[in-house]
């Protein structure tokens, strides 16, 4: 899909599409900016969520960076906009190595991750046989969540440190308390930034404790980035969904729905009177699979049903999916009534879980509240 | 990622990355059009699940089709490839017959689909103001699924085909068995295959009893056109996912799990021993968040863990997925040994459902059993 020569609207895009709330992504990113700032400490935000240089260049406090990526894919792409501070922040594979080194060559200061002397052994060979830095975070397992080394395992720990530090790759350590994710109040989120900030600074304490050095201390996830109490010895809080938010935040609380920047424009496109349902052109290929807020008190199914402008209907619910088709009812035991929506009606569905969401897309219409033209068209990549 | 100037193997790919059997891909449609051919009825494959220019030609049983597609994006990428024969398989919302109709004024025979009284005064009235025809097929619910006129309303079937013969619009009627997928035997399918032909069957001789032309009748899923007992009054056959199958297919008795053709290529990046744990680089980016078996008997998870040449480990799922990240665990309960599988070792995931997670890939990595060349690299294309 092209825009037309006429600037677009809401009534002329073609639907599904990905629309931005920019008026409402531009006040995620200041109420985090501020966070940071009270603590007197460096964000990272990560560029998985958006995916996209113009939605990269207002969430970076700096145009250079220090940013935080998923994939090499992104590394390559921020890099080529002139983004120099880079933290490849998924465990590195021996094979990803020398596309990291074609960056770093290039004069951007990427970084890796590892949590194990296999991977530690492999980056530091490659830093040696090349005669070029590669610096490497360790990766701390604070919440058992997935990768990293046990916060208490310091034996392992000095031992990564040390195969890394030989060949000068030891830059410090990172964590990410994926499991607040399932946190249910705020003070639980709190509780878990503190872990996840204590795992980090009491590793980076034995590695300096050992003689060697670990001067960045990185930690982040999107709650516990809004709720950590104190963030002393970290350096760096990377979290990226904030940015757009979504359901499972607002479930968590961390948000509330009308933070949410990014919501699909669907169209009407039939009826099911006798059940109640709703027909629309968004299925699971423009909404994602993800149910995340399948697991929280409030299961939102695959999202909550709004107008054209982004009002939310009471206990409509985006209910079923299809590949092109979705299925919209009332909230199981809901006493709403159904809105009359005719064929063509537009409408837009709040997503569970905006990274998936929006990688499911190939560009943002970025729109402001109150306001039918689009403003900006800003094109997403993807790929590895 | 683009293709090194040598010929990659299964070794030097980037991963992830989405593999396609060639091999298990054209038995898969042998087996599907020697059973239509059986019928001696035509089939209309589903171009949803490929994407691909490439697949579509090995899929169609003529380089002009016919074929079915779900998006017009779909519909214009395969008519700039040639195909002419098209059937636009969801209910088609008034905004988007401007581009039906420039498809149909470059010679394509595009078909739009509707289920309501507006819907086909939404086609006739624009046929009729263009001066065109715009073929319509009206949709029948054959079990429940999602859209269509019930099967035994004919006072509004009559009444839909008659706004759509006014103006020369009304080519047939159509329906999909979606609830195949929920059934739990080879004797359910056949007996909902039965129930789709009979829905589509007599709803047409409804429509020729009243006088008005009803001259196609297509029915179809990958189940149902598997298993149908007999296709009587059924002038054509869709479907889309028996092409490379997958897990959810092999659950319901559909194929086997040696038929399934697409897989993504993952890498170790690293291991939890105490937990039984394996980290790959595929997570739900390259996988979707599609969890189709968790409703089957048997739940894959987020799917089988194979080797890199596509054997099968035992009781080795994809457990857990963030959005770079997959957990891999040997299944509940198991008696199997967890394999060693060093950093580094690629391994083959069989997914849950094809067209969700080819729709993650840009291109298909083409190779043959027991060769680890790849053979050709096809390009896929997304959005609406």
């Amino acid at each position: 899909m092209t825009l037309a020569s006429t600037p677009a609207t809401l009534n002329t895009l073609e639907t599904p599409c990905l629309l931005l709330d920019e008026t409402r992504m531009m006040r995620n990113i200041e109420r985090l900016n501020g966070l940071m700032a009270s603590h007197g400490v460096q964000l990272r935000p990560h560029l998985k969520t958006p995916k996209s240089i113009e939605v990269a260049r207002r969430v970076m406090t700096h145009p250079n960076g220090p940013a935080a990526v998923s994939t090499l894919q992104e590394a390559e792409q921020f890099a080529a906009a002139g983004v120099t501070d880079l933290l490849y922040a998924v465990g590195v594979s021996p094979a990803k190595l020398d596309r990291v080194l074609a960056l770093r060559q290039r004069g951007v200061d990427l970084t890796v991750v590892v949590d194990s002397i296999e991977a530690a052994r492999a980056v530091s060979t490659r830093a040696l046989a090349a005669g070029a830095d590669v610096p490497a975070l360790i990766e701390i397992d604070c919440d058992g969540h997935r990768a990293g080394v046990q916060p208490g395992n310091h034996e392992q720990l000095l031992a990564v440190a040390r195969v890394l530090h030989e060949a000068g790759c030891l830059r410090g350590v990172m964590t990410h308390a994926g499991e607040s994710y399932g946190c249910r109040s705020v003070e639980a989120i709190a509780d878990m930034a503190e872990q996840e900030r204590w795992a980090a600074v009491s590793c980076a304490e034995a590695i300096r404790k050992a003689g060697l050095p670990c001067p960045v201390v990185s930690v982040g996830s999107t709650p516990t980035a809004h709720f950590a109490r104190n963030l002393d010895g970290v350096t760096e809080v990377r979290a990226g969904v904030y940015v757009f938010f979504d359901l499972v935040m607002a479930g968590l609380g961390v948000c509330s729905v009308d933070d949410i920047a990014a919501t699909v424009l669907t169209t009407v496109i039939g009826h099911q009177a006798d059940k109640g349902w709703i027909l629309v052109d968004a299925g699971w290929m423009a909404m994602s699979r993800d149910r995340g807020t399948a697991k929280q008190p409030v299961d939102q199914l695959y999202g909550l049903v709004c107008d054209v402008n982004g009002k939310v209907y009471p206990d409509l619910l985006l209910a079923e999916t299809n590949q092109e088709q979705g299925i919209i009812t009332l909230r199981a035991g809901s006493s709403a009534t159904l809105p009359d929506l005719p064929l063509g009606t537009k409408l837009r569905i709040v997503p569970n879980h905006a990274c998936a969401t929006c990688a499911q897309h190939e560009a943002y219409e970025v729109v402001r509240p109150g306001e039918p033209e689009v403003v900006a068209h800003w094109e997403r990549f993807r790929g590895w």
